[in-house]
């Protein structure tokens, strides 16, 4: 039997390279062995998201890109988040497995209250219950579906450990085994993905490459990406380099080697280095591009995609919910 | 149009006649001129019953208890807080829209941490995410519903005014009236009926006279009630009596002015009185108690009669999570 793996997807607007190479095509991957369970985690986004019309925008776009990145709703459960309700209710049922001292130590929770003191703030200053309760919300996404694995970064580490400890708590206070105990799987070496300054590619440092730009944009943005001044005629470390950082995650083994040869060898320019590269990228991302626009132009068959599968998403969390509520004493 | 009343009732074991007086008349009274909803809070109850058996005969005893005290599910709407989801979904929602500062001010958390600090305790030890999160499940039960009025005693009224200000943020936020702003109404004198050894009547002090012993115990506990020394002869003062104070809650107001009478008269010996406190009390709670023990042998019906209440309150529910959610973007 095929083990289960889930992901949330927060909607958070277009998804730069980063995303793609740490955690779009790893979950994509790992759905070709497992029975795959990803959702769009829409309720997740409210804390931060007031904006209707904005959350509606960012949820199309984030079921596009993944779409168009191949997930395919035939073999992968894709759903919404608040198109299944049993989450909530397991969300309530977990609260009262989950100790207050639990929460208090979550990272996210820590440094903004980590913050606030420096900043010579009330502690719980702009911290609202939903993303104090955050790790509560996603240990119910994730027990609510019998998850073997669920794929995370390291920083989100801690949050699957909580949902363990939840869980052992819940199957300790009632001599059972329903809640299965979820583990991490680490992403791979790609998931700290350079940007275009040499740093971590990420939002706030506004370094990234978006994954759905133009050709001519995506060009423009892999030319600007900072060098050292070596001249063309000298050999260079590829190992220091961003441009064949960025080049390896698109590149094929071979055309890796033979790229890392020239390096070395010198009478490789930088501008000659970002071509190749920016010819990388849009190989693999022109049909994912096409694609994604496909899907914005097709937006009602998302969501029909979508309401297909929080259906069969249903389906099983109605069964679980029904198995939990037996064994509290609510049927 | 008639105006919302909701309360939540909170199966905590079978009620004393301190819950009958302060709680459940007024409650019963209040559904003669509100639109009355009524619902068992059984998902409050688990925070601190983890017991499955005892949470379910709880919830079997307080549904029957309010059904003999002469709630009709007929003219009021009586349901299980577990058997409408919804309000689980707004819970989740309504956290986006709590400060935690908001909870951390709640009396009944402060209470805890108070209790620990002084215990040289971690200050949070002992407390779950169930309580501390209750306000706003509390919160999510009201606003669900459009409640006008919440019938709660003063210990409460804190929970309201969370209720109010989740609200307003949240009609803020969208420029919305979405959420209407619930009003605490006070409950009556009776409130603090006086206990078998003169304090307040609670579980706590072990000083209740539960609703449905027999006859021949509740005679035995009247009988109990503590009074002064003074003799049959001497006049005696009404209002520092205990046995008077309960009198008053059961009898007529002829039946109260004639026995003031015959308290400052002289006379009259505590053995007597309590004897007639025994036969007021006995006459209003005897057709009572014959209802709750036709309830409780009838199981299914009560379960049924919830069912029912569930499937009406879930329609109101449904439409209401559907305008909330239009709000919010996730439609």
């Amino acid at each position: 039997m095929k083990k289960i793996a889930l992901t949330g997807i927060k909607p958070t607007g277009i998804p730069h390279i980063g995303n793609y190479l740490g955690a779009i095509k790893p979950a994509l991957k790992l759905s070709e062995t497992c029975e795959a369970r990803y959702f769009i985690a829409d309720y997740h986004a409210l804390n931060a998201c007031k904006d209707p019309v904005e959350l509606k925008k960012m949820t199309v776009e984030i079921a596009s890109a993944w779409l168009a990145c191949g997930l395919d709703p035939k073999n992968t459960l894709f759903y919404r988040q608040s198109d299944v309700p049993e989450t909530f209710e397991l969300l309530t049922i977990l609260m009262a497995f989950t100790p207050k001292g639990l929460m208090n130590r979550a990272h996210a929770y820590k440094a903004m209250v980590q913050n606030n003191l420096e900043a010579n703030k009330d502690p719980d200053d702009g911290v609202n219950m939903g993303l104090f309760t955050y790790p509560v919300l996603m240990a119910a996404d994730i027990l609510l579906f019998d998850t073997d694995f669920v794929p995370v970064g390291t920083d989100q580490f801690q949050h699957i450990e909580m949902a363990q400890d939840i869980a052992q708590s819940f199957n300790y206070v009632y001599k059972t085994q329903a809640l299965k105990i979820p583990q991490p799987i680490a992403q791979e070496d790609t998931k700290t993905v350079v940007g275009l300054d040499g740093r971590k590619m990420s939002k706030s440092y506004n370094n990234t490459i978006p994954m759905f730009c133009t050709e001519k944009e995506l060009k423009k943005l892999i030319m600007s990406i900072v060098t050292n001044s070596q001249t063309i005629e000298e050999p260079k470390d590829p190992d220091t380099s961003n441009i064949f950082a960025l080049y390896k995650n698109f590149a094929t083994p071979e055309q890796v080697e033979n790229m890392r040869a020239r390096y070395l060898k010198g009478g490789l320019g930088w501008g000659q280095a970002k071509q190749e590269l920016f010819e990388v990228i849009n190989a693999e991302l022109k049909p994912i591009r096409e694609r994604y626009y496909y899907w914005m132009n097709h937006q009602e068959d998302i969501w029909n995609a979508l309401k297909e599968g929080s259906q069969k998403a249903r389906l099983l969390a109605s069964q679980k919910i029904a198995q939990l509520r037996k064994i509290i004493g609510i049927d």
